[in-house]
């Protein structure tokens, strides 16, 4: 059988990448697949920058149509990333009917519901196993290897740069600033770090997630998400001292009414196996009613690992290609008249521990009215930790752990406590999840 | 579209779990596979027994001949175990057209080249993802989420009752044989342990693995099993001060000339993720030449974890039932003309790192002696570790960690050892991996 024939879009690191472990490793991938898988185009505005990656091993075009157009491509690979070209070319690549293998978590995420959409009706397949958590198959994982289950929930560390800076923050004790630095300057952080520090990455991949394990449509918009800028090495030091590590996770859950949806930093046990995920790696926790709870780790990004779940996806397609459209697993796992409406829920519906960290006057009384302020609130609490603070005035940290609550009482109880003229600062509060 | 219909021969353990999951989980199995999936005979000497579990739900039967040869049932699901009775029944079921879903790693890591061969021949898929580490989707990642690589090496904890054993020995200090009997009476291991502590299921699992990672058939017999019955709560105390775990790790690693094959009890670093899977856990890591280190997690054995695993078979076989075979997954990974011959190492040319330790006279000249057979056999050391004996006398505990070598080396040295007047017991040797 002849080789099946690739273009890429974009052949920069992910395309590049995909380049190289197709040529590397053509001979175990095609005794796997049963065909060659061959990248016979490739586009790049810079055709010289894009010739001196593939030489003459595939026509280089500075023109993605030329590949769309091409009646001899199977599969286009989208590694342009965004959601403005890419979405065009995606569904231009799908009218032509092409399969299409995609890294791009923000397209999908955003307007994973058109593109699907579109595939389903043209009758080609749209892999993004690259799209989360980078060379882990996870998608593979939630898609077919966990079918048996009613999923309960996922949490996951999903983005390397922020692990990598949570990671240097409690080895060194340093704050976020300084750490970003040091990321940026290893290359561990982008010049640009918006979309990763305020948890925007994290959270297009959890959308992606939450869709395929609840069966529901990606809602990238109604996701909650909060960063790690506001991250104080104080709260690293205290969270460790009460046994926790501090993670920004992408978190969503089935709850009776809805799902939650939110990635935020978030204290988890020290003895858990997700707690100990250091640098750049990433881990993803799934928890299914029949096979308990599972954990898939590795590298998150990098020019292979991605690379590694692109071409896994080109091998599926190249299996299933020629096959009835009904052999294949679904986009969101569920077949398109299974997908339901269970809503995403708003944050103040969410059900969380917490950790809270006051500044207080070194008083009588103080503990007493912030605990009574709790109980009022039906909040229960879980730990707690005083510390006198160094500069020696009259003033003390004091740390407290409640168990699992209403995010919206939460809030209630916290305006109360942020109103005692004893309270000194204003509050932080982290999240606090158990994981078990 | 109608439900598939499936036949439980043998309804224990992993049969009760299956059935009760498909029925539990039901819709959202149709919802994802895109049509139902259904036992409707059960196969079980004790008809009464089946009866009490599948109630009027399915056809219950003490002969398996009549779910096998039974026209309208599409798919056989094995979980008699062993390799007599159950090998007879899934040729007999390949033989009638019927796709197979198996747990039975002994099975398959033995007889496994027939299996798979007659499987082929009638165009009907044997699915295993039961067989190893229970409900982690461990074949799925191997098979198809890793197929840009060239796998490098599996290092994988896949025996639930000697990690039960060795997380207790560490936590209490306690000797093997008081542990076993906890073990056993926690239902933890069976009345007759031997296959598990003896490593033999292990060797099964990793067998399978290896097959799947490399590309070559199954070789049982040419497997190095070493199982924990030896394991001192001493050793375990001085790896753990040198900063090391020991576990029973299934290990298969590419080497220039050939492939190692091996279970036995390994020192782990103690910072790895691998070396704090606790309990009866299950986990395998994966190094992949694009993808690096991948790691799966989770619970290795139960009724649901296993049933977790037969349904998405089910559901794979549901969705290419009706499909052109070539669209089909290779049992072992590799279509069967890209099946290699490279052969499987002795124990001879392994090579690995050493954990030596040697009851010695406390006497000037011992140290120099014992270093100076390991660097004449160019072994060099990387740590070391002496103890005062308890007792007073003078003896004392040498402990010695070596650099790789090549196990022949070492056996060569480690008899010269033993044959120094100094040396005062048999010293005991265990191997050490880095897993990096």
């Amino acid at each position: 059988m002849n080789a099946i024939k690739v273009g890429l879009l974009g052949i920069g690191t992910v395309g590049s990448g995909t380049f190289h472990v197709l040529q590397r490793n053509q001979a175990e991938i095609r005794g796997r697949a049963g065909r060659g898988i061959e990248v016979s185009m490739v586009c790049r505005r810079d055709v010289a920058a894009a010739r001196a990656v593939v030489g003459d091993a595939a026509v280089v075009t500075a023109d993605p149509y030329a590949i769309i157009n091409n009646p001899e491509i199977d599969i286009v690979v989208e590694t342009i990333g965004g959601c403005g070209l890419a979405r065009e070319l995606v569904l231009a690549a799908i009218a032509q009917g092409k399969h299409v293998v995609t890294a791009n978590k923000a397209l999908l995420a955003v307007h994973g519901t058109e593109i699907f959409e579109a595939a389903r009706a043209k009758g080609v397949m749209v892999a993004f196993e690259a799209a989360v958590a980078g060379g882990i198959p996870i998608i593979k994982a939630l898609r077919e290897g966990l079918t048996a289950n009613r999923i309960e929930w996922i949490a996951g560390i999903i983005n390397g740069t922020t692990n990598f800076i949570l990671s240097e923050m409690k080895a060194k004790g340093l704050d976020f600033d300084v750490v970003l630095k040091e990321a940026q300057r290893l290359g561990y952080a982008e010049a640009d770090p918006t979309f990763d520090i305020e948890g925007v990455d994290a959270a297009h991949k959890l959308t992606l997630m939450s869709a395929i394990a609840f069966g529901v449509p990606v809602q990238f918009d109604k996701a909650y998400v909060e960063g790690i800028t506001q991250l104080q090495a104080a709260d690293i030091r205290y969270a460790e001292q009460l046994g926790y590590r501090i993670k920004l996770l992408g978190h969503t859950r089935r709850r009776e009414n809805g799902i939650e949806l939110r990635v935020h930093p978030t204290l988890v046990p020290a003895n858990r196996l997700i707690a100990n995920v250091e640098g750049a790696m990433n881990a993803v926790l799934v928890q299914g009613d029949a096979v308990g709870t599972t954990l898939y780790y590795g590298k998150g990004a990098g020019a292979e690992p991605t690379a590694s779940a692109v071409v896994a996806d080109l091998v599926d397609i190249t299996r299933l290609a020629t096959a009835d459209p009904d052999h294949r697993v679904p986009h969101l796992a569920f077949q398109p008249d299974a997908i339901s409406n269970t809503p995403i829920l708003p944050m103040e519906d969410v059900i969380s521990g917490y950790y809270l960290r006051m500044r207080v006057a070194d008083e009588a009384g103080v503990l007493s009215r912030i605990t009574t302020i709790l109980a009022e609130h039906d909040i229960s609490i879980d730990g707690m930790l005083q510390r006198e603070s160094a500069d020696g005035e009259k003033q003390t940290d004091l740390i407290i752990l409640t168990h699992e609550t209403v995010e919206g009482r939460m809030n209630k109880a916290l305006a109360q406590m942020q109103g005692l003229p004893t309270v000194l600062a204003p509050i932080v509060r982290i999240r606090k999840e158990d994981l078990a």
